[in-house]
C-alpha cells in the first residue's frame, strides 16, 4: 500500500495533458492498491469531463495484455448503470498509455468510504449490486480465465509445502487436502457472467447503506458468479473475531437475490463453492506469509483467519440456503 | 511516507463529528508525511466550513507540547493571509485532538501541486511568500527553540563518528568540523520570527506560477529568517545533478528582497549561514543512513548531496549578494 514510482508534478501535469479533461489542480498520491501506485487527481474539467481521477500505474503482478479486459468490463458496467469507474480516454481514444515504461490509466473518482463493520443493510445493498454487475456483464464480449481458480490454489498449496506450512499453524496441511478436493469439484453447472472475485469491504465504496462504487477489478475474470458471490460473503459476513454474523450473510444472500435469484445448481453447490472461495486466500496467504520475511515492513495477512472460515462453511454452508 | 494508523470508516466518521463540518462523504489516506499518518477527507461541508480537509494523526517523533505552537501558528498566519491551512477546530473549540491515543488535527485542504524542477518565476514567488510569512509571524506570541541549529547538527555527526561517516563517503568526516565551526557562528545580530526551516519544494503547493499553499510545519521554530532563507535556497537552487542553478538563485534572493530587504548583517552572514543550513541536513541524512539497513524499503537520502552544496555555499556563497 504505498506508492512505487516517483512522478513529479511537471510530469503528472505532461501525463494529464494527454487527456481532455482541463489541467491540473492537485495530486496526491493515495495509500491504496497493493501492487500499483494510484493517486488521487483534480483537475479544472473540461466538457462533460469531471474534474476528479484516479491516476493508476501499473506497477508488478498485472500483465498489460489484460488491461482492455479490465478496463473494458469498466466501461460495459458504468455504462450499464453499475456502479464501477468510467476508464478515460486519452485524445487518441486509448483506455491506457505508457508513462516511463508502466501502464497508467485514468479513472473516474467515486466518493464514497469502505466499511470495516458492515451493518446487515450495507450486505444486503452490496449483494444486490453483485447481482446487477453479473446480469450487466453478461453480454460483455470478452473473457479472462482465473488464474486463481480451485486448481492453482491446490497447486500453491502444493508447492507451499505441508512442512512449511505446518510452521505456520498445525492446522494449515489439512487444507491442502481440502484444496485438492475444491480443484475436482464439477463446476460445469453453474451460470457464468464476468465477476470480480476480491470484493472485500475495502473494494466497496459506501455513502451511507448506498454502494456508491466498486473498485480494483485487477482479478475480474469469466467464471461462475456463484464463486462471487460466495467470495464476498467470506469476506463480509465475519466480525474481527471472525464469528459468522448471520445477520450480514443473510442480508446479503437476499439482497443477491432480490436482483438474481440463484439457481438449484448454485444452491447445491453454495457450501463447497464457498469452502474453495476461503482455500484461495488460505493459498495466497500462505504463499505471501512464507514469502515475507518476519521483520518485514509489510504487513502479512493470516491465512488461518480464511482456514477457520473454510471450517464454517464445512460445518455451516450447507444450512444457509434452506431457509 | 505512508499511513501508520489504521482508522477505518466508522472511526473516522465519529472523528469528523466532533467538529461542525458536515458528514462523512471521502476519505483516503494519502503518502505524505514521514512520521504522521494522513487522509484526504471531504464531507458535505456546514455552515462556512470547506468541505476538503486534511487529516493529520501525529505518530512519532511530534512532541505533543509543540502542537499549540504549530497549530497556532497555521491560524494565526491564515488569518494575516499568508498562503498557509487553516486548522479547524472542534466543538469545544480545541484545534487538536485525541484518538486511539495519538494526537490529530483537522486541516485546511489547499489545493496546487509541488514543483520538482522549479522555474525562476516559481522561486521567486516562493521567495516573496517567505518573506511575507516572516513579517506576518513577527508578533506571534509564541515561540518555540529550533531542535535542529547548528549546535545540533554538530552533536549529531559528533554522534555519529569520523569513523561511521567515513564508510558513507571519505569526505563526510570533514563536514563534523565545519559543524562545528557553524555551531561557533555568532548569530545574535540576525533579526528573528517564525520559521518553517524546512521549504522544500514538496512542502510548497503551487498553481502555475502562484504559491498555493506552505505545509508541513512541524520543524518552525523561533530562529533567524536568514537561516529560514538559506534552508529555502539550498533546497530549491539546485538542479537534479546537483548543479547551481543561477536563475533561481537569483530570483528566490530577488523575490525575498521584494518584501522584506536583508539587513547589511544578514548580508554579510548569508554564505555562513548557508553553510550551516546545508550541514543541518548533511547530520540528518548521516545519522538516518547510518541508523537504516541497507536492504530497509524505506529510501534514504545521500548525505552527500548537501554536503556538496556546502562546498558551494563555501566557494560561491558570498558572492551571491555582491549585486
Amino acid at each position: 500500500m504505498a506508492v512505487y514510482t516517483h512522478l513529479g508534478a511537471e510530469d503528472l501535469a505532461r501525463l494529464i495533458g494527454e487527456y481532455d479533461v482541463g489541467s491540473l489542480v492537485m495530486a496526491k498520491g493515495i495509500a491504496e492498491g497493493v501492487s500499483n501506485s494510484n493517486w488521487l487527481v483534480e483537475t479544472t474539467g473540461s466538457g462533460g469531463s469531471g474534474t476528479r481521477f484516479i491516476l493508476t500505474l501499473y506497477e508488478r503482478r498485472i500483465d498489460y495484455a489484460d488491461l482492455p479486459y479490465f478496463l473494458g468490463l469498466l466501461d460495459h458496467l458504468a455504462a450499464k448503470g453499475c456502479p464501477v469507474p468510467r476508464t478515460m480516454h486519452d485524445r487518441d481514444g486509448a483506455s491506457w498509455r505508457m508513462v516511463e515504461g508502466k501502464a497508467a490509466a485514468l479513472i473516474e473518482f467515486l466518493p464514497g468510504v469502505s466499511p470495516t463493520r458492515p451493518t446487515p443493510t450495507q450486505a444486503r445493498s452490496i449483494g444486490a449490486v453483485l447481482a446487477g454487475l453479473h446480469l450487466a456483464a453478461a453480454d460483455f464480449p470478452q473473457t479472462r480465465a482465473n488464474a486463481m481458480d480451485f486448481a492453482a490454489s491446490a497447486a500453491i498449496l502444493d508447492a507451499c509445502g505441508a512442512a512449511a506450512l505446518e510452521t505456520i499453524d498445525p492446522a494449515l496441511p489439512a487444507m491442502l487436502d481440502h484444496a485438492r478436493v475444491a480443484a475436482a469439484l464439477d463446476l460445469s453447472a453453474l451460470p457464468q457472467s464476468q465477476t470480480h472475485t476480491d470484493l472485500f469491504p475495502d473494494n466497496v465504496l459506501m455513502l451511507g447503506e448506498d454502494v456508491t462504487g466498486l473498485i480494483d477489478f485487477y482479478f475480474a475474470c469469466t467464471g461462475p458468479m456463484l464463486l462471487d458471490l460466495t467470495v464476498t460473503h467470506a469476506a463480509w459476513c465475519f466480525d474481527a473475531a471472525n464469528a459468522y454474523r448471520a445477520d450480514c450473510g443473510v442480508a446479503l444472500i437476499d439482497g443477491y437475490q432480490s436482483v438474481r435469484p440463484l439457481t438449484p445448481e448454485e444452491r447445491a453447490l453454495f457450501a463447497d463453492v464457498a469452502k474453495g472461495a476461503c482455500l484461495r486466500f488460505v493459498a495466497s496467504r500462505a504463499e505471501d506469509w512464507l514469502d515475507t520475511p518476519d521483520d518485514a515492513l509489510v504487513t502479512r495477512k493470516y491465512p488461518m483467519q480464511f482456514a477457520q472460515r473454510w471450517q464454517f462453511y464445512h460445518d455451516h454452508g450447507a444450512a444457509l440456503l434452506a431457509g
